[in-house]
This record gives structure tokens, C-alpha cells and sequence, in this order.
């Protein structure tokens, strides 16, 4: 070996080399308060120098526990009602997984309804366990049994705090009194199970904070509690090793993984389960490395909800699998339909670089990346072609693809389409930056559906220009100057508007139909509903299911653009106005969707 | 050992063991096409049982260098323009940076104007060195030379793609051939070299797709490479290790690194150099597990900006070192500011969850973590009393915050007042939520003030309700039959608008001004602009600068919610109005921006 003079990484205090810089660093102290923290090394010794982990590999998939609804849920701004929870609940069975984590109803009215109400109405299938979290307090263990009574199974999570910090400031007791706690939550436990006689009860146990507990005294408490449920081969006990706080490189957790993996007793009925937190931005790192040093179970959430930085994300963990060729036994192919309930569900949005998930995550935007792509596409072509065989029959290679997106239902020509800066994220961000057009999401997506046409059609990347040809073809009214041919059934000529403080709206509006020209009148609370009143009667047949509407810039003299999505008839299509009036930017918008479905119909 | 007998992760192929399940799993195969993938060790060896850097531990921070204006800038939908680009380097400057990438000179005309303009504006700090990127190819590089000419220094980042894939796919050659090709351009690069005699010019070189790469012949490029380059102890060549894309678990990334260590001539010549993608999630850890196998310097981008899943996160590395109380050499004291001026230069959100950056990460909305950082704070307090001293001189302890929010300029207060559910991220949401009032960003904080102050003085903890009402305090009009008493000079009655296709609109308008009743009239394109108009008459001086508005829900007869933001004499503040009429509306959300700004002045 070549040692390394200027790294700055060091070997453990036994054989600490001094680092010195290799050369004049021009880096500067930055003043921040570095006096303030202990190096984790300092606070938990963690050693294993006969570590086999790094050696390993990973070839199967763990036990999956999804905890979406309980650490996941208890991290949002607004938790979940019923309907979210059963939406979240019935898309983690959907997608595959068996054990799922539904909430902590001794501590949530809410999360016991809903446990009662999964259990009464019948909705977990046969081979899913649901998983309670509690703490270990009498009343609440009793509670827990409350909830799940009737149910054929379920994982009783049984956790108490058993960090140095922990002890020393929320519980000001020692390991003894933290122990005791566990002990006889535990033994509670085991008494109230006598109360659920038709439900088959397994238990978890989590030293909470565990990153923060001394190793030995992390392995005393679990093998205490491991004796005390009686692990046995067909009882196992899940131990949970939760990164409650990520405190370290994931070499370190993982090395305190395998420390703890030689420490259990009973090992072999034991399943030990990993719980990894994202504070430093390693969660799937820890995860995957504690996973090699011997855990066979993770918990996590998907696309990595939870406290603070989030739990670590069950679908990045999947997907790093799959692209190995390894089963998650979970079912991503379709990606987009798992990332909008998980945003409906969370009322967060999934980043634009979430591996697998997000936006951006299979476009390129560099040209070396462009062609290269496309000469990958092309030999795959030519591989399967010489084959005689399809491209999903051979090994995918392409570059800067590390999985084939249609695995996903994410399509080829959705990769393109962004490769030239005309998908969804481009095209809407192109009008944003250029036109101050803000689409609704649902909009951007039927647009894109029109640029996609569009670009097949012509088979030429398109720029800003282009978009807006072709928007405005799509959406806008023919200029008067422009010498391109009027389309479209209705126009709108001019409108007299009556409001006042009681009663309905008036609106008298002057529109061409079919180049007729009519007055026609209508009322309701507003223009909008007068509008669509008043063209009721020549039979237009319209209900706005959405509007948004916003100024094109600053200053009271801007002009507007509104954005309304319509049934027309049996359709549901988007309409746009641009108008200086805001009313009547709106009320152009509604014409924009009926002549929109005449046309689509035509 | 109690070798796992249930663990997946299975020691190197000379030293498996059969992976038997430990109970029977209930988990399905997915059905998803794992056939196409082959495992990355059937693609690239690299064993290291010998490795060292899982015993070593980070001591000092790396050499940064901060690639934003070009890795990350070729990422964005939308690249940057002169001035965000200036903006992002003089923040990377500020923020203590020394090595910046500024740009692909000769792939885009606007980074050779960028590169022209720091130089010929004088803007690079004398202890600064830009780097800028070239393909291997004789007119390129002649463009980049032209661009760093009268530079006092600048690397040369010279780069060509060496996997076995591109060799394949996109260049069709053996490695002699891709050795040819990076050879040819390190000796055009000593060649033009001589063309910029004012000009220190340092190098680098990056195997483009190294994950992809066998390590013997990236070893062997490299080697080549360093020989024409002649690194030497004052000309160091930097020898970067891209994980173009990710390809396996993070400590395969530092085997290969550690091995690239121990077989690069002239070693104490060369800086190793990471730069680390996140394909897979775990950029960061390949990073810390990289640099502790002997890399000297890391390459990133602000908040992982980047292609696809974006660059290593400079900001979770350079947080990750001062956790552990090492000074990362790059000021972060002011992460908002840092935020603030990211999103702005890449028009992309930090996502809420983000290490240490987002809005979520200082929140425990979880009683009993509230609880323990409450106990936390309090056991600082008595600790610095016994000691003599102040907080920010002992070590920080408290659950569940892994640093202290006010290192950082995120005070204590609003980490209390966010898990009161009342911050910027809680109130939107639960606005939003409970009411579907979906506020402009401006608009919001705004509103957090007044909440802020209803928290200040009450000292209470606020739900959704509460919110609901301090902001109807603050924006909407008294209702009728609540029995409070009416605020405000104005109060709109009834309007009628006349509007035609041609010529501005108009509008009279029936109003209560100081309960006086009034009917003015004015004229505007469209019923905002001739409401403006209309109060001018009363001595009303207001500018609309900023308007949205949205439906309430689904549905025609839906209400809609206008904001508007206003000039109002020289005060600018927000109105708000909700009206079934989406005109009537916006007119009283104007309203409400006089009647506040008149309230605020008395």
C-alpha cells in the first residue's frame, strides 16, 4: 500500500497516523462553533476490527416493514385522516408488503380508530401483519391490546428510550431503571396477550435511540427482553436497532450491526431488524451496509417520510435491489401512481431528484449525455436484433440509464421527450420562465401529451418557441392579423356583469356561435356561474371541475391567465384565457375548453 | 460469530454461504424483469480484502471544490444566465469555496462569457482558482485556453468516458484507443498551455464513467496521464474518480478507491479527487467512505444539484464534518441565505426533508420528542449554570437535534414555534389543508409575523382553528352577525361592469368608505385596473404588484380566493378576499390591503 500522506481519514487511536497537508491549503477556518460537538467516536465506542460486512453482498431482498403510517404519519404537518391512512394502507398491500406498521393507537384516537376500523371492516389480507408501536406503560400496552382485538395477527412494538442522553436527561435513571422499564413492559405485554386469545401476537423490541446507547448495554436490555417474550422458532422476536438520531459514518452502524448480529442470544430466533433515520444523509447507505453485516429486516417509508430528514426510503432500497437484478418482492412498475398517493397521502411532494422517482431523474439535458443515450438505445437495438430476440429480453445497458425507465412505466419516449427539453418539467418550466405561465400540474400533463404528439409527429427537439406555437394553437384563440384560420364554436365578444352584495350574480354576454352573434344572459354566484348558465342555452354543456387564475407580471395594469378544467359533455379537458380582465380571462378560458371538446370531437 | 443464518447479504463468491430463509416470508416476487439486470460485481471487480478505511475515521475536512456552475448548471431544465451565474459564484466565494468550476467554455458560449467576464471584471479572489471542463479534442481545448487567458491561476479539468459500456456503445475502440484519446488531449494541453504564459495552470483528470470502469485500466489511463501531465510536488495533478453514475453500495465505492490509492504513480504528486453522483441515494456516504480510503478532495454541489439524482450535497458533507466538531472550512452560519440563493440560481426547491437545509429537518411534531428537546434545552441551561458559563460554550445534548438549529441562523424559537404546529411550512399546510387557502410564498410570511406575534404574547402552542382565526383578524372583513366590531375604511357593496371586445373596461362600484355609502366609477382593462381607478377618487393611492386567485374546491359554484399584493402609499402588504364571484373577490382582497395598511397606520 501506498499510504496516503495528505488523507485526512485516520485509522482508529491504536494506530492514528498524523495527517499533514500535502500541500498549502488555501481553506480557511470557517468561525463556525466546532467547540460545541463531540466526535461520535468520543461518545460511543463502537469497535470490530474482525468485521466481515464489507465482504458481503447483498442477494435477496429483507423483510420489508413499511412504518409510512406511524413514523411517517407522525412527522407530517397535518397528520393523515381515515381516508389518507386507508389510501396508504391499501397501496403498501397493493405494492407487496406484508408487514406494515398502522399506528400507535395508545397514543392517537385516531390511529386506534383506524386499527379498529382495518380489523372490523376486514381489510387486511391473510398474509399482512399489522404492527402497533407502544410505549412500555400499562394503561397504553393495555390500549394496544384494545386495538387489535379480532385480528388474526399483528406485531406488538414494544420501545423504550435507552440513550446515554436519554437516560441522563429525560429519564434520570440508570441502566438498571431503563432496563426495568423494558422489562416490565415486556411482562405486560405477555399478560395482556391472554386478552386477545384468537389473535396470534409477535413482538418487536426497540432500545429507542439505540445509536446513542452504549453496544453492551444495547445487547443487555434486548437479550433481557428477548428472554422475557421467549423468542423461540416459531415466535421469533423482531429486535429493532433504530438510527433515531443518524449519528455516524454508516460503516459505523453497520459495524455496531454485526457487533449486535454476535451479541444476541438466541440468534436464530431473533430477527434483527434495521430502523435507519436520515439526519446525515446516509439512511440507504446505513441501511444497505447494516443489511451485509447481518440484519434481516428494514424498516422504513416510502420515498424516506419521517421524522426530520425522514426515515430511510423504502423505494430507493427497493430499487437499488432491482437494478442488481435482485427481487424486491415489491412491485414498483408503476412508479407514478406510488409517488401521487404517497404525495396525496403525505401532502408532500417527492423531490425532482428522488432517485428513481423523481422528475429529473432520467433526463439529460448535456448533449454528450444525449447522444451517448440514444448509440445505447441503438446497440440495444442491434443486440437484441442479432439475438433474435426483443431489448426486454437482453441485459439493459445504456449510459447514464442505470435501469430501463418503462420498468418503472416511465416510457422511452418520455426520456427523450425531456432530453429535448419538451417534457412535463421542461415544457411547463419553458412557459413559466418565457410566458409567466404557472400551469396547474393536471394541465401540464395534458399539454405534454400535445407537445408529445407534436415532437413524434415532426421528430425535431423544440424549444421555447416551438411550446408556445404550439400551446397556443392548442389552447388560444386565433389572432385577428395572423391569417391562420379561426377555429372554435364560440367567441367572446363583450360581457355586462351585475353584482351586488345579497342575491346572484347577472351576466349578459355577447358571443359569436358558429359566427352567429347572440346576447344571451345567466346568473350565479359569480361570472364563472352565470357564464356557464348563460351558454347552457345553446346547449353547451359545461361544468368547471377546476380553476386557477394569476397575473401575467406585476402591476395592476398586467394581464391574467386562467386555467380552467371542464367536463364538456362526457370530457374532461383544460381550457385557457389570457385577458388584461381577469373576468374575462376566465370566461375565454371556458370558451378555450368548449371549443376544445368540439374540436377533439370533430 | 453467531453467523445470521437468515441474513441475504452474503460473503465474496470464494466464501458463500447458502442463504436459507429463517421462516417462511411471506413477501412475493414482484413480477418486475430482474433478467435485464446484471449485479455490478458480474460487471467490474474489485475485491480488497485488505482494505483499511473502514478502521479509519474523518479528522479534517477535504479539499472542496464546488461544481455548481457546471455539473450543476448542465442539469437545470433552464441554465443559469450571466447573473444568476454570478450570483451562485459570489456566494461559493463567500461561503469559503476555493476551488470553483465556473464552466464547459468551449460546449456553451454563455460559460466562455461567464469564464470572460470573471477574468476581464476581475472578480476571483487571488486565493481562488476556477476550473474549468474540456472533452480531449484539439479545438475545444484551444477554446478553453482562450477562455482562462489572464487568469492569475485555473485548473484545466480535462475529462474522456473510459467504462466498458461507452467503449462499447458510444466509442467503438479497445482501451488503447480511449488511452490515445486522453493522452492526445493532456499533450494539447501542455502544448496551449504555453499560450497563456500569465496563466498558473494546474490540471485535472477525470476517467469519465469510472464506476463503469475495470480498475486496472483506470489505473492505467491514469498513469499515463500523470506521466505527460508531469506531476510534480508543486504542480500536483488532481486525479478526480467520478461515480458518473452509481453503480453498487457505497463501500464498493471505497474499496475502489482505496485500490485506485495504493496504484497511482507519483501518489504524493497527485490529489485524489471524488465526485460522487446519487443514482442509488447514498452520494454522501460514497463520499465520507471514499475520502476515509484516501481521497484528499471531494467534488459537489450545493444542496445535490445535478444530473438526474443530482451530485454529492456539499452542504450534508460540510454539516456532516461539524457535527462531529470538524470544522468543515466553509462558512454555513447563514444556511437560509445559502438556500435562498440556490433556489434562486437553480430554480429548484430544497426539498423540506433535506439534511440540515430543509424545512422540516429542526421539527419534532412527536409529544414525546417535544418533550425530551424541552428537557434537552432545560439540562443545557442548568449544566452551563453549574459550569459558570453559557450554552454556546458546553457541548450540545439534546434528543433528537443532532446540532444546535442557531449554528446554522435557525433560532431556538422557531424550532418551538414550528413544533407548535404555527410556522411558515405549518400554517400554509394547515391553511391549505383545512381551509384550501393555498397563499403566495410572499403572502405566507408575511402571515407567519402576525402569527408569530399571536404566539409571543399569548405563549400558547396554535391549532388550525386558531390560525384560521388570527388570520381572519388580519385579513377578512368582520361578519355580519359575528357581534365584533367592523374594521376597516372600506367595504364593498355591489359593482357593475361592463366590458367589450375592444376599449378598456368599465366598472361602478357601490362602496362604504368610513360609512359613508359611494358609488364611484372608473375605467382599466379589466375590473382590478378600473377599481383602482374607481378609489383613486377617494384618495385611495394603490399598486397591484403581485394577484393570484383559486377555487375553493371543485365545482362551478365553487368560491374562489384572491391575494393580492399592494402598494398602499409606501407600505407594501397583502390583501385577501373570498368570494363566490372570482371579480368580486380579487376587488375585495384589495380592500383588505387598504384597510390593513390604513390599520397599521394608526
Amino acid at each position: 500500500m501506498n499510504p496516503n500522506p495528505s488523507a485526512a481519514a485516520t485509522r482508529d487511536p491504536e494506530d492514528v497516523e498524523t495527517a499533514r497537508p500535502a500541500q498549502p491549503n488555501p481553506q480557511q477556518p470557517s468561525g463556525m462553533p466546532i467547540h460545541k460537538y463531540l466526535p461520535f467516536h468520543r461518545q460511543i465506542d463502537v469497535s470490530l476490527p474482525d468485521r466481515t460486512w464489507p465482504s458481503r453482498r447483498i442477494e435477496q431482498a429483507p423483510r420489508w416493514c413499511a412504518v409510512d403510517l406511524r413514523d411517517g404519519n407522525q412527522a407530517l404537518i397535518e397528520p393523515m385522516n381515515a381516508e389518507r391512512k386507508l389510501k396508504m394502507f391499501e397501496l403498501l398491500v397493493q405494492m407487496g408488503y406484508k408487514e406494515i406498521e398502522v399506528g400507535f393507537p395508545s397514543a392517537s384516537q385516531t390511529d386506534f380508530d383506524f386499527v379498529r376500523a382495518l380489523i372490523e371492516e376486514d381489510r387486511i389480507p391473510d398474509d399482512v401483519v399489522i404492527q402497533v408501536l407502544t410505549q412500555a406503560r400499562e394503561h397504553l400496552i393495555a390500549r394496544t391490546f384494545d386495538s387489535i382485538r379480532g385480528a388474526k395477527q399483528a406485531i406488538v412494538h414494544l420501545y423504550n428510550s435507552t440513550s446515554v442522553l436519554q437516560r441522563e436527561v429525560v429519564f434520570r435513571t440508570d441502566q438498571d431503571g431503563i432496563v426495568d422499564i423494558a422489562l416490565e413492559g415486556a411482562k405486560l405485554c405477555k399478560k395482556f396477550e391472554e386478552t386477545v386469545p384468537e389473535t396470534t401476537v409477535y413482538y418487536e423490541y426497540s432500545p429507542e435511540s439505540y445509536t446513542g446507547t452504549e453496544l453492551e448495554f444495547a445487547a443487555r436490555i434486548c437479550n433481557e427482553v428477548i428472554e422475557v417474550l421467549d423468542a423461540r422458532p416459531d415466535r421469533k422476536v423482531i429486535i429493532n436497532l433504530p438510527a433515531t438520531v443518524e449519528m455516524a459514518t454508516p460503516n459505523v452502524y453497520a459495524d455496531s450491526i454485526e457487533w449486535m448480529s454476535r451479541h444476541l442470544d438466541r440468534r436464530e430466533d431473533v430477527v434483527l431488524s434495521l430502523h435507519p433515520h436520515n439526519d446525515r444523509g446516509t439512511a440507504v447507505a446505513a441501511a444497505e451496509l447494516g443489511y451485509q453485516a447481518g440484519a434481516d429486516r428494514i424498516e422504513g417509508c416510502l420515498f424516506g417520510n419521517g421524522e426530520r430528514t425522514g426515515n430511510v426510503c423504502l423505494v430507493t432500497l427497493g430499487m437499488n435491489l432491482f437494478s442488481q437484478g435482485i427481487d424486491p418482492q415489491i412491485d414498483f412498475s408503476d412508479i407514478d401512481h406510488v409517488r401521487r398517493t404517497a404525495e396525496y397521502c403525505n401532502q408532500l411532494d417527492v423531490p425532482e431528484r428522488h432517485p428513481y422517482a423523481g422528475d429529473l431523474v432520467f433526463t439529460a439535458f448535456s448533449g454528450s449525455h444525449q447522444d451517448a443515450i440514444k448509440k445505447g438505445f441503438d446497440s440495444m437495438d442491434a443486440r437484441a436484433a442479432a439475438a433474435g430476440s426483443t431489448v426486454d429480453e437482453i441485459t439493459w445497458g445504456v449510459p447514464y440509464l442505470p435501469i430501463d425507465p418503462k420498468d418503472l412505466g416511465r416510457s422511452y419516449e418520455a426520456v427523450i421527450r425531456v432530453n429535448s427539453q419538451s417534457g412535463k418539467g421542461g415544457i411547463s418550466y419553458l412557459l413559466r420562465t418565457e410566458r409567466n405561465l404557472d400551469l396547474p400540474r393536471r394541465l401540464q400533463i395534458e399539454f405534454s401529451r400535445a407537445v408529445q404528439e407534436h415532437t413524434d409527429a415532426e421528430g425535431t427537439e423544440v424549444d421555447g418557441g416551438a411550446i408556445w406555437t404550439i400551446f397556443s394553437d392548442e389552447y388560444l384563440p386565433v389572432d385577428a392579423g395572423s391569417g391562420l384560420e379561426p377555429w372554435g364554436r364560440l367567441k367572446l365578444r363583450g360581457t355586462r356583469a351585475v353584482s351586488t352584495e345579497d342575491g346572484p350574480d347577472t351576466l349578459a354576454v355577447d358571443v359569436l356561435d358558429r359566427g352567429e352573434e347572440l346576447t344571451l344572459e345567466g346568473t350565479g354566484n359569480g361570472p364563472v356561474a352565470a357564464f356557464v348558465d348563460a351558454i347552457a342555452q345553446v346547449g353547451v354543456d359545461v361544468r368547471v371541475l377546476d380553476y386557477a387564475e394569476h397575473a401575467l407580471s406585476e402591476g395592476g395594469d398586467a394581464s391574467a391567465a386562467a386555467y380552467v378544467e371542464c367536463q364538456v359533455g362526457d370530457d374532461v379537458l383544460w381550457g385557457v384565457g389570457i385577458d388584461p380582465s381577469i373576468t374575462t380571462a376566465s370566461l375565454k378560458a371556458i370558451v378555450s375548453a368548449v371549443n376544445r371538446a368540439e374540436r377533439a370531437a370533430s
